[in-house]
């Protein structure tokens, strides 16, 4: 399965007005126990880089993280707000 | 498709001994022609935020784009080396 056909399976826009929406998924597969777990960091951090470009409201991410023999999955949804930032200026 | 079953469906290490591997993906959802793309944006940060933590050779990164409609994916997977970081003292 392609990844684009993956987020097809995913729930769409339900949303009457379509919206933006930017969902990052961070997957760690771990070649021994006792590796570090990056995604507690790589969590914070993306919501950090998220929030430079786009003025993110924290009600509109949904966090979902699963873990499964030596994969470990976090997924970041975030609802974009309507008005685009301005990239010139880094206004959002 | 829950998400972990995603990532089964994925190419698993092939190498002989099992290595350490990141994947991040980012998708974004339009709702309208012209809205900005964050992927390019995001691409470089992430990179940067995972080098933060991770020393990471530039060759043991993919990049891989997909496009669909309204759906923009980007994937980046990263081996990581086989030394771990040392978070205390952010050395990596």
């Amino acid at each position: 399965m392609g990844i684009l056909d993956f987020f097809k399976t995913r729930p769409k826009n339900t949303a009457s007005v379509a919206k933006e929406r930017l969902r990052i998924i961070v997957a760690q597969e771990r070649a021994q126990r006792g590796s570090p777990d990056y995604l507690p960091l790589l969590r914070r951090e993306l919501l950090e880089v998220i929030k430079k470009y786009v003025n993110v409201d924290p009600d509109a991410v949904l966090i979902n993280v699963e873990r499964e023999g030596d994969q470990e999955v976090l997924e970041l949804s975030v609802t974009l707000p309507d008005k685009a930032p301005d990239f010139a200026t880094g206004q959002v």
